[in-house]
């Protein structure tokens, strides 16, 4: 077990403790031979003996007895540099590291095929949700037309207290801070960059391809208004940071962004600090799984089951003959989300001027975007502005931001325009 | 591929048509070798060459190129035949059969396992979602506390008709049937029994033991009072066919019967034909999985999926390491569910007459069940008898029929009394 921080104590921990349950259950004996760790306190905290408390990891790789490394440390370089010498020393890999296998899970994949081994990496997205294993065990049997997640419990919690208690963002993520449920430099969960990662993995597997991280727009829920959580749960939506794949014509198209929901759909439903993801399948439907995204407990059940998994042979057996992996499957290139379509809400700060309405609606109507819904609500305190909400219905992300560029340029417009997407629940057998 | 009614046609129509698609993902070659059926005409439907339409099984079983037996026939009698033939025929099986694994899994398990060979049975609970998988392998890291299931979406369809639309029993099975969502006889639906089958299945697995079908108690919808359903939803609870299983002091208890749970918990959400499935587990905490509960498609995914399971080596490596199955382990016997504890909803038709409350409440209070909240409403129209709503603070199951045994003899109320728990949100990590 190489990083001894929460997800990592807790391992230790339930090995140590529960042990024996584990062997019950699984049938599998699992023996906890080192822990590497650069500070000795956390690693003897766990109450491993000390002699297998290790500060390098070179001991581990030459000890023959050791089957499996667990990677644990998160961060890129160290982490990939353990994964690497772990695999070149015949060692199988279990890692809850997707920031690492978003960026190059290929070539670990690649690497671990090539010396007949497996890696495990159940805990990378989704915490305690046994994603990985639904979509590459669970419904091997279907060509997957959408994925949509939730994959950020910060987030989440955020936009929660956003929703139910109408905060400000910064007062919402106070909130989180002193609940413990956001770092202190909270960056990669607020602005998307941890649900693109674990988007990134799940999508590859999801359509048999090689979507790297960094061809996923990302947009995070910092510059959120709870002006436009308002304005929307008053039309029947909810806002979420959706992280979405799906098949468009030619391919697929991906996206990290804050959107609306209808609240009738099961993912507008998920609160606080829960995940949950959403696979629409061609012959299973809509399934959607839900539980503890992150946290100490959660992640390391996840981290055990693939420890197990490798024991019993589970892992290797999915590893070895399913066809969907980034390294066996090149054809990762994304299709531009403004080739996508979809409803949109946006919202317009005008100047309280005649024929404001005339000018957006012709722009919007230049660039045959059809208007579903549109409020534009009096005039309040001194404000000169009035916000004009609009929905529209399904048109070309391309269309939509040229409308909006027009839209800004407008003398009676002040600020920039707000525009999120509308998404509607998913067809659930549209490629049969 | 034995069977070819809804599931099994959909079986092979996959199989011939998307078979391609089904190889490359999976990564394992799958050839519909034969199907056995008594009538030929939805055999060849598929579009499967008349050569290889049989009508009896043995031809089958003499066909050492042949590796998997697919049961789908349903029922009992000739379903463990086909099933028990195959694997003493050094065939691996895949079936839907709940009903059967309910009552003879134990046996059939044992028998595979004397063979080296393995049944798979993911589409028997739960249809297209993999919940199989989740209990047997993503969550092996558990100890599971608790299994809360919604896994009859006859039943769900029909209580989603009384709740939204304020209809009767008979009016919501109506729909359903006018639907195609209820059989013309929705017997083993609507009065549990096809629950309970599920039950017996899943909790075996979750708690590692021998949960037999006949050891369920087990009530159904069919008695239910949409009267109930409102009141029930003025008090904040949505009415659900729960199918639970969880530990108390001692071991397991498990049950099958309408039950009020909180609008707020994950579960109260999952409407129409849906069916959905909370496990809490001791390291995981609470999960949840969603999905299409029946018809053909998405349980021929799950049936497929364990096709490809058996063929990569999945399925044999859970089926031969992991230690819950109940041919391993004989400890099933259930805690009779009087000895749990609850809240409940109890609504008692009392005459308008003075000291009746005073009663009621006396015998209550004599059973040690302390009132949380208590509703009697104006007397309607000519009707004599007043609903007096009652929910109780947590209590054990024998006091409260024990009370209620003794209310429904006072002379001041009519009819029995109506009484439903109310399930409130597990404690994510009660066994740490």
């Amino acid at each position: 077990l190489v990083g001894c921080g929460t997800v990592g104590g807790a391992v230790a921990r339930i090995l140590l403790q529960n042990g024996g349950r584990v062997s019950e259950r699984s049938g599998v004996g699992i023996e906890l031979a080192a822990i590497v760790s650069r500070r000795k306190e956390p690693a003897l905290a766990t109450g491993i003996d000390a002699g297998r408390v290790y500060s390098e990891l070179q001991p581990v790789l030459d000890n023959p007895s050791i089957d499996l490394v667990v990677e644990l440390t998160g961060g890129l370089d160290y982490a990939d540099e353990v994964i690497t010498r772990a695999l070149e020393a015949d060692k199988h890999v279990v890692t809850a590291n997707k920031a690492l296998l978003a960026h190059r899970g290929r070539e670990l994949f690649a690497l671990a095929r090539k010396r007949g081994l497996s890696i495990g990496f159940e805990a990378s997205c989704g915490g305690g949700i046994p994603i990985i294993r639904a979509i590459t065990d669970g419904l091997v049997a279907n060509h997957v037309d959408a994925l949509y997640g939730i994959v950020n419990g910060t987030s989440n919690f955020i936009l929660s207290e956003m929703i139910h208690r109408g905060e400000s963002y910064p007062q919402a993520l106070a909130a989180a801070q002193a609940q413990g449920l956001a770092e202190a430099d909270p960056t990669l969960d607020v602005d998307g960059t941890d649900s693109a990662h674990k988007l990134a993995i799940m999508a590859s597997l999801a359509f048999g391809g090689d979507v790297r991280f960094d061809a996923i727009p990302v947009e995070g829920i910092d510059n959120l208004s709870e002006r436009d959580v308002a304005f929307g749960r008053d039309l029947g939506y909810v806002v979420k940071l959706l992280a979405v794949a799906h098949r468009i014509e030619g391919g697929i198209t991906a996206w990290v962004r804050p959107a609306f929901i209808s609240s009738e759909h099961p993912l507008a439903w998920v609160g606080g600090p829960f995940n949950a993801i959403s696979v629409y399948g061609h012959t299973t439907g809509h399934t959607l799984y839900y539980g503890r995204g992150a946290g100490g407990d959660p992640t390391a059940g996840a981290v055990i089951a693939d420890i197990i998994g490798m024991a019993n042979g589970v892992i290797p057996a999915i590893f070895a003959h399913t066809g969907f992996w980034p390294d066996r499957n090149h054809n990762g290139a994304l299709i531009p989300m403004t080739e996508s379509t979809s409803r949109f809400y946006v919202r317009i700060m005008a100047l309280d001027k005649p024929g404001v309405l005339a000018s957006i609606s012709a722009i919007l109507g230049e660039h045959a975007i059809s208007i579903a819904s549109l409020r534009q609500n009096e005039q309040a305190g001194g404000d000169v502005r009035v916000p004009v909400v609009i929905t529209t219905h399904r048109c070309r992300e391309a269309s939509i931001r040229a409308a909006i560029e027009e839209i800004d340029r407008l003398a009676a417009t002040a600020d920039a325009a707000v525009c999120m997407p509308i998404v509607e629940e998913h067809p659930e057998y549209p490629s049969n």
